[in-house]
C-alpha cells in the first residue's frame, strides 16, 4: 500500500503503552471488536483511545493461490465427505484494519458501547421542539467534513467531483471500505453546500442537488468500479451520524451496517417524496431507533413523547 | 489446539493440487468465501471440492495483549483524531476455519453459488402490466395460510386472535423464531380477509385492519413477551414471499433477515401514506431487489424495464 511505516516505539506509535479498559462491543459474525483503552499521552498524561479492529475480507486470488500451494492444515473434525481444518495463512493475508480514535471523548466511548435500542416516532413538531434544539446544543465538530470539501484532507481519495457550490458534491470511498473488492463497495457523496443538516432540511429546492448525486454518482461508480446503477443501494440516514448532508452508496449485495428500514431512506424515495410535496420532510413523522444512552432519547422522554 | 497435524504433501493433504474453478460466494461483512475447485483424486482422477473459509472472531484477551506490545502499525490514513492502520498479527491470532466438502456433487456446488441481485424500480403501471400478471400466472399455493386461518393447522401456536372477517387477524410466532429468548423475537400477523395480495392492494379502506394489527398486535406482545411497542420493528415486505397480507413483528435489536430498506416497509409509514392518499400504493414507484434467477426479473427484462 501507499502508507508510510510508523515506528513502533515512543510517542510516534499510535497506541503507546496500551492498557485495556473495556470491551465496548464485539461481533463474532462480523469479526470486529471495539475496545476502550488508556494510552500514554505527552509527558505523564494518560489519554483515552477507542480502537476498532476488523479482519480483512478474503480476496479470491490470494486465497486460491494459498490453497494451491498445499498449505499446512490441521484437522479439527472429519465426517464422511465433510472436513473442518485450521489454516494459518502467511502474514500478508492477515491484515487487521485498526481504527484509532485518540484522544477519545466520553461520547466516542459511549458511541461504540453496546446498548438497548428504542424506536422514536418523530413528528414534524417534535423535530422543531426537541430534536433541532438538541442538535444545536451539541458541539460535535464537522471540521473534518469541511477539511474534505476544502481538500485539506483526503483529496487523493476523491472519486468524483462536481464543484458547484449549490448543487455539487464530492464522492469518495467510505472509511469502512478497503477498496479491494466491489462486493462491499461503500462510497459517500458529500454536499458542497453547507447547512443542510439532514433529511429534515430538504425541500424541492434541493432536487437538483439530489438528482446530481443520483445521476453523476452512479455514472462515476459505473466508470470506476463497473457496477451498474441497479446494483447499488443509494440512501440517506435519519438520524445521520453527522449533520452535514451526505448520501451513502453501497453494493446492493452487501449487507452493510445502517441499511435497515428504521434508519435508511432510499435516495430515489426521497426524490419522489419531494417531487410530491416540497414540505414532505418538514411535516412527515419519521421513525428511527435510538440507543438507551442517547441524550436525544432522554429529551424525548423528558417531553413525555416516548 | 487438540487437532493432529496433517502433512502438506501427497494424498494426505485435504486439497491436493487445488485449482480454483469458481468463487461461489463471498461476504465481505462476514469475512467468508466459498470456493469451487478441482483437486487430485486417486490415480489420475480429478475431484470437485467445495472449500468454505472463514476468519476467526477476535478474542478480547489476545488482541488486548497484542496491542499492549507496541505492534508494528502501518498508517493508511490520518485525519484529526481519527487514524486507520494496518496491523499484521502473529500467526496464532490468524486462524482461518476451512471447511472442505470432497468429493462435492453438483448439488453442493449450486447450494453455495451466489446469485447477483438487481434493483427494480416498479412504477404503478409496471405492477399492472408486469408484476400482477406474473403473480397470477404462478401457481404457488397459499393453502397453508388458509389452514392457519381456519385453524386446521398451527392452532396451538396462536398468540392473539381478532376474528373479525374484515378487520381481524391472527398473530403467531414465525418459524424462524425458536421462542426461547425475546432478543430475536419474530411474529407474523395474518389478515383474516383474503385477496389482499400485498402492499399494492392496500387503500384507505384497509386502515381499520392495519390499525388493529398495529395496536392489538403490540398489546398482545407486551402482555405475552414484555416487549414494549417501541422495542419492536413492525413491517411489511414488498415483494412479499407469499401473496396474502401479513405483517412482520421483530425485536428492534434483532438483525433479522429482510429488514433492509429495499424490502421492508414500516407499518406506521404504510398507515401514514394511506392516510395521506388512499391510492398511494396503486401509484407509487416501489423499489426492491430480485435475484438474477428470479422469473420476475426476466419479465422486467423482457419488457425493457431494467
Amino acid at each position: 500500500g501507499p502508507g508510510k511505516k510508523e515506528t513502533s516505539a515512543g510517542g510516534e506509535h499510535p497506541l503507546p503503552g496500551f492498557r485495556l479498559s473495556a470491551v465496548l462491543r464485539e461481533s463474532a459474525r462480523d469479526k470486529t471488536i471495539f475496545l476502550h483503552g488508556k494510552v500514554n499521552g505527552d509527558g505523564e498524561a494518560t489519554e483515552d483511545a477507542v480502537v476498532i479492529m476488523e479482519r480483512a475480507p478474503f480476496q479470491a486470488e490470494s486465497v486460491s493461490n494459498l490453497l494451491g500451494n498445499n498449505p499446512a492444515m490441521t484437522v479439527q473434525l472429519k465426517n464422511d465427505i465433510y472436513g473442518v481444518y485450521h489454516l494459518s495463512p502467511p502474514a500478508e493475508l492477515n491484515d487487521i484494519k485498526t481504527t484509532v480514535i485518540r484522544p477519545a471523548t466520553e461520547k466516542h466511548i459511549k458511541k461504540y458501547l453496546h446498548q438497548e435500542v428504542y424506536l422514536i416516532q418523530e413528528k414534524g413538531e417534535d423535530y422543531k421542539n426537541i430534536t433541532l434544539p438538541f442538535i444545536e446544543s451539541q458541539s460535535s465538530s464537522i471540521q473534518w467534513v469541511y477539511n474534505i470539501l476544502e481538500k485539506k484532507a483526503e483529496a487523493d481519495r476523491i472519486v468524483y467531483e462536481n464543484s458547484d457550490p449549490e448543487n455539487g458534491f464530492l464522492l469518495l470511498p467510505d472509511f469502512k471500505w478497503n477498496q479491494k473488492q466491489v462486493e462491499d463497495l461503500y462510497l459517500i457523496a458529500i454536499s458542497q453546500k453547507r447547512g443542510i443538516k439532514s433529511l429534515r432540511d430538504l425541500t424541492a429546492d434541493h432536487l437538483p442537488l439530489l438528482r446530481n448525486i443520483l445521476q453523476e454518482g452512479t455514472e462515476a461508480i459505473l466508470k470506476r468500479y463497473k457496477l451498474q446503477a441497479n446494483q447499488l443501494r443509494i440512501f440517506l440516514h435519519y438520524q445521520p451520524s453527522y449533520y452535514h448532508l451526505h448520501v451513502h452508496f453501497t453494493a446492493l449485495g452487501h449487507d452493510a451496517p445502517g441499511i435497515t428500514v428504521e434508519r435508511a431512506h432510499l435516495l430515489s424515495d426521497v426524490i419522489q417524496n419531494l417531487e410530491m410535496n416540497s414540505r414532505y420532510y418538514e411535516t412527515r413523522t419519521l421513525t428511527y431507533a435510538l440507543r438507551e444512552d442517547d441524550a436525544l432519547l432522554k429529551c424525548f422522554k423528558d417531553s413525555g413523547k416516548c
